[in-house]
């Protein structure tokens, strides 16, 4: 069986201050802000950072009662979910379904950077709530 | 300023069950074990499992008395850290230094697959526990 994941495409991290994360991220890691997005239908404002291929995503909530928002109350900081880059999502979700995973999304819906996302459960997942990512525009990556 | 990271080496989940998580893992994306491994100096057991040039890493704690074991009596399952490949761990802790980023180690340590590490605090990595790892054996990444 092939992987269904070809790359971690971002690992998201849930932040009160998106310009104050931005800011951290870049002057210590001395990465670069590679797409920044408000994203009115998930209550998020996000800035992609690249590394090697894979990004880190910083998600601000616009709002207190938005998902992110509300994890943000319960958890603080840290890290919100991570997601895997897949070369089709519609197939994905219907592979996921047929190992018996546990969807949240079970139909793709639209992500940042044009890409069609989604959500599997934590249940299903260890514990980690998991995005599946298809992106016309991720970049290369080879695996050793 | 070239980045410190070359690729993410590792997302890290602390499970209870390490059999169940890699067989929930396997099943479900189809992703194969790469590595397994037994640290008693970090009070974990290790398989990683390969995405694509990176890790998802499980850690199971060898008791409730270890790091890993305290993170899954008070979190439970989930993400325990985020790990970013250097070339040079030692080279990247002067530079985090410099930049005013709080350390966990101020020196490398040993990790597991005979890596190097050092961890960085979660109040210089918007509340994200990271790890910097130098490893001899990354298999080749190239972000496009």
């Amino acid at each position: 069986m092939e992987p269904l994941p070809r790359a971690i495409d971002h690992v998201a991290i849930a932040v009160p201050d998106l310009e104050a994360a931005i800011a951290e991220y870049t002057k210590t890691l001395g990465v670069r802000v590679a797409h920044r997005e408000r994203i009115e239908e998930q209550g998020v404002s996000e800035a992609l950072l690249e590394v090697g291929g894979s990004y880190v995503q910083l998600l601000q909530p616009l709002g207190p009662d938005t998902p992110v928002g509300k994890f943000l109350a319960k958890r603080g900081s840290g890290i919100h979910h991570v997601a895997y880059r897949v070369p089709d999502v519609a197939a994905a979700i219907a592979a996921l379904k047929a190992r018996g995973a546990r969807l949240v999304d079970e139909t793709p819906r639209r992500g940042s950077r044009g890409t069609k996302i989604a959500f599997v459960h934590p249940a299903s997942m260890g514990g980690v709530l998991v995005e599946l990512v298809e992106s016309p525009t991720a970049p290369a990556k080879h695996g050793g």
